[in-house]
């Protein structure tokens, strides 16, 4: 049996980024899960993990009992332990790969995405997190949450531009992996997933590539990723 | 026997960087081939192909001949046709993956690159391209060439940026595609290439993760693309 904590939002809203890629990724294993979500600010919950982040998962079987914290961490063990069940790279190239976009989507992508959603996503957390959740998105920022919302237009078309190359890719093949969705698909998705749950504002035209592409995620396991809370 | 179509610089410069893609590809799946340079703005010498661009490449055996164009789609046919043989992209989701990085790789790398070289590369192209080269890459950079050069600096911070997070993967693992090099590390390596061959700046600093990198990808093969005429 395996545990996932991710992060709590208001109204039960789960907007952690990378818990997505754990999510995603247990769904494509076909593994099931129970999910514990955690207040941002609440380093207690999740000590025992030895981290500070989610997602963790905790997986009990056979009297042995692992615990893995960081997204990539985790697509790794399971990619191992779960080697019998519909792969998530595919090989060493394809695991190689992800590495190298999960550093693109951490260090362009997602950097760039916040200052779109940030300030709608304040409205949408946990009651208890607004204080920490201010300190940390302002440093980042290096400006007030309120000043960030002023500068979404902006921000907006700096993220066009950085997901032009992700455009034109998925105009010319269904998934970021190739025809069928494995975890690079899963990295660029939760991204999205996020804004999509952080913020009410359209990100994408209803023409866009990307736009088709997360329907198609959305779809995917029942529409396991559509039907939640969202902004 | 396999026949090469690239461009020909001056002092048998082999500076395509789309070429460079192919020809690793060729190295790693052990074909030999026979190389012709044509001039840029020689398009009746590659009229054959159908096209206007190289990489061309003519495969002849069994009494049956292919002539493919495009890197892409020539990688495609070689890993296909030579499917024995070590392998580009490690299946379906490394190909997925690889065609994600290479449409990063054309539309986000290469044209930043450009305008830190092409001021360099005009010196070392051949002399009966010069009327062409500058028609095509002012129209791209919609400036001179002089002007371009004297925007080296700027041209080089953003560079930088595009770069920045093959540097931080490059710090993790020894190559795009993992352990080993495969098709993704020939994209990358492709434009490094370029820019060695047109241009006598450094693009990197020694202890850059990204110099290391292309340390290794000029080692390869018996020092195969480190032993041509450079800048």
């Amino acid at each position: 049996m395996i545990t996932l904590w991710e992060l709590k939002g208001r109204g039960g809203r789960p907007y952690s980024s990378f818990s997505w890629r754990t999510k995603m990724a247990l769904r494509h294993k076909g593994l099931d899960y129970d999910s514990v979500p955690v207040p941002m600010s609440d380093k207690a919950a999740i000590a025992f993990s030895g981290g500070k982040t989610v997602p963790i998962i905790k997986d009990a079987q056979d009297g042995e009992t692992r615990v893995i914290r960081d997204s990539w961490k985790i697509a790794e063990y399971l990619e191992e332990k779960y080697s019998d069940r519909p792969t998530l790279f595919g090989g060493a190239i394809g695991k190689g790969f992800a590495f190298t976009y999960n550093t693109w989507a951490d260090r362009v992508l997602l950097p760039a995405m916040m200052p779109v959603i940030v300030a709608d996503l304040y409205e949408r957390i946990d009651p208890s997190d607004e204080a920490y959740f201010r300190q940390v998105f302002e440093g980042f920022l290096r400006s007030t949450l309120e000043e960030a919302r002023e500068r979404v237009p902006r921000a907006k078309e700096r993220l066009s531009k950085i997901l032009e190359p992700m455009q034109a890719t998925l105009k010319r093949q269904p998934f970021v992996c190739g025809q069928m969705p494995a975890y690079g698909d899963y990295i660029l998705f939760s991204i999205v997933q996020w804004a999509r749950i952080a913020s009410p504002q359209d990100i994408f035209n209803n023409s866009d590539p990307l736009h088709l592409w997360r329907e198609r995620m959305l779809d995917l396991y029942d529409g396991f990723a559509r039907n939640v809370p969202v902004a």
